[in-house]
């Protein structure tokens, strides 16, 4: 496994393995590495010639009082778990590449609801960051996680509005035996507090099983499903339990068709989030 | 000369180029192409194995009251120019081209000064086509006009800051035997106001020699000789004159080293916009 913190390098690379007539994958991360990017890095291995990872805590997309300073940077451990996984190049900069942008890439409906509400800037960063690991990896399969739903949409609307020349596939969520998503941010729960975490997972599968099973079509009933689920545990503060449509992201009145289903709340001082996806009958 | 007006039709032809180590030229235009045009493909055709040319009156960059429907769109001369100068590719999309981006480009300080000033959104707009262009190009020498500088240190800016796998080459402004700079919107202009609109020019003349031969440092000295200049042309309606420095476009104070002098106004109905370097003695 070749590990570069130079961005030319990884172009130069990839570039090469390109003429050479290879598949290039590209998973972006920001590190801590877990059990869900070693299934994604995994996955790119199966399905490409050249597994390559980005590793980046990108400062762009953390905004004032977030957690940019505390958030974990195990880069030894990392490169250990992406190499293990089968990560054939890294490339893990230093904290200037995200430069000072005067040039930058904005997210606007998309970014305005979820995540992005609380969080103002949050996926111009992403988006930023996202389009230049692009135009340094040159045409490439992206590995994007299922698990942060709203990113996974607004970088296909990304690479589809922008015409980039990127393929971007889904990473199926990983779960941990009690339905509790991996993630990062995991690491910060307290015993107490991990305990407590599948709530959002169990308040998910309340709203598929009233779309699912009971055939409610009435978007408010699958909410309350979800919010009375999410408030029987008192660690758990809700930010938003909602159905919504999978591409706009918009809440949906009446359930048609496919829909996502989002949460996401704190326990502790920790942020989670979770979705899974429900599929009404039609008509 | 190959004519489409498919975006991955000039995507497969030029990856299928650069497969073949042919190394690939790309100008953007908004067509209604006259000689400056025809001396950057020229430039373009010499300099590069494939010149590629797109054609695109791009709405995004046109803001409410502007000219976008009057735009001339000759397209058949366009082609036949475009042919005649040595172009191998031509990309000439219809409307739907721009779409609805609900992510784009946007482009801070450097579009708040000189035409930005006076066209809210409008670099936001070229930088979101270019980037669109760039990335159905693929790796390329692009070519900018020097005549729209602001233009060409954005688009330079834009390829530097989401690290754009794009070399930028400047093509030198060309101009009648009387100094007009050549422009599309020279078309709209009566022969009384064709007489007078030299006065662009004349007046950065001014200001250069002010600089290189009177070695004037005081930037607003160099602003009086051009506005006086200008003043001296009754049909002319001075929108800015000034002394820039050439990376950031902020006026500068005291002229030191390269400055770029640039001016931009109306002649009846006609915006015009010329620019010159100059240099000052260092130290």
């Amino acid at each position: 496994m070749i590990v570069t913190d130079r961005a030319e390098e990884l172009r130069d690379l990839l570039d090469k393995a390109r003429g050479e007539a290879k598949r290039v994958g590209l998973h972006p991360t920001m590190g801590a590495l877990h059990g869900g990017h070693r299934a994604n890095i995994r996955k790119m291995a199966a399905e490409c010639d050249v597994a390559a990872v980005s590793i980046f805590v990108n400062p762009l997309q953390f905004g004032p009082g977030e957690d940019f300073d505390a958030y974990p940077r195990p880069l030894d451990d990392d490169l250990a778990q992406a190499e293990e996984a089968g990560a054939d190049l890294v490339l893990a900069p230093g904290p200037q590449f995200a430069g000072h942008p005067l040039i930058s890439v904005r997210v606007t409906q998309l970014a305005d609801v979820l995540e992005g509400a609380a969080r103002p800037g949050h996926f111009d960063g992403v988006a930023t960051i996202v389009t230049k690991l692009f135009a340094i990896a040159g045409p490439c399969f992206a590995y994007f996680a299922e698990k942060d739903y709203q990113q996974l949409v607004i970088v296909r609307r990304l690479v589809s509005d922008l015409c980039l020349p990127v393929v971007v596939v889904t990473c199926p969520t990983v779960r941990e035996p009690d339905g509790l998503a991996l993630s990062s941010r995991n690491a910060y729960l307290s015993p107490g507090e991990r305990h407590a975490a599948p709530v959002l997972y169990w308040s998910l599968l309340a709203g598929k099983r009233v779309i699912e099973e009971q055939k409610a079509t009435d978007g408010d009933a699958v909410r309350a499903a979800m919010v009375s689920v999410a408030g029987r545990e008192p660690l758990f503060q809700l930010d938003y339990a909602d159905v919504i449509d999978p591409s706009t992201l918009a809440g949906v009145t009446t359930v048609l068709g496919e829909v996502r289903l989002v949460i996401a709340g704190r326990i502790g001082r920790t942020r989670l989030l979770d979705n899974v996806a429900a599929n009404a009958e039609e008509g």
